[in-house]
């Protein structure tokens, strides 16, 4: 068993309206000493696979296919290798 | 300089109706392998404090005001103290 842990961001040169609105949020909150923020999306995903480059390949697929928007966003994981879970 | 990298997402308590819908798009794409799938918001500031433990106060206090909805999500954060970017 293998957890993913995913993260996927807007690429730097998509304008972020989230970042933006947070960053002006934190302005008005007096918090001017944030000098950068970043929001994205965050997964964890637990699957079953034979090894670490199948995990990584059907990782690869699903964000691909379902969990980033590949024009817009980018993604990048971490596997971890994780004892069976007891039923 | 500090870099939080915080994690926000629904307390377990808390159906999330993104995750479960990213679980039957996976059973759709005959991703019967994967078990368990978690949904949430990645946030990374970049914040001027003069130590640790004043940055840790200041992004918690920025957590509970905007970031996370303190009645259903939960969040996590971890510091890293980072050297100043140079303009």
């Amino acid at each position: 068993m293998f957890k993913a842990s995913i993260y996927v961001n807007y690429k730097p040169s998509v304008l972020d309206p989230k970042a933006e609105a947070i960053k002006t949020a934190l302005k008005r909150m007096d918090y001017d000493n944030v000098e950068s923020v970043l929001f994205g999306k965050y997964f964890e995903l637990v699957l079953a696979a034979k090894d670490e480059q199948a995990a990584s390949a059907q990782v690869d697929h699903i964000c691909d296919a379902l969990l980033a928007n590949v024009n817009m966003e980018t993604y990048r994981f971490e596997l971890t290798e994780i004892s069976e879970v007891k039923a």
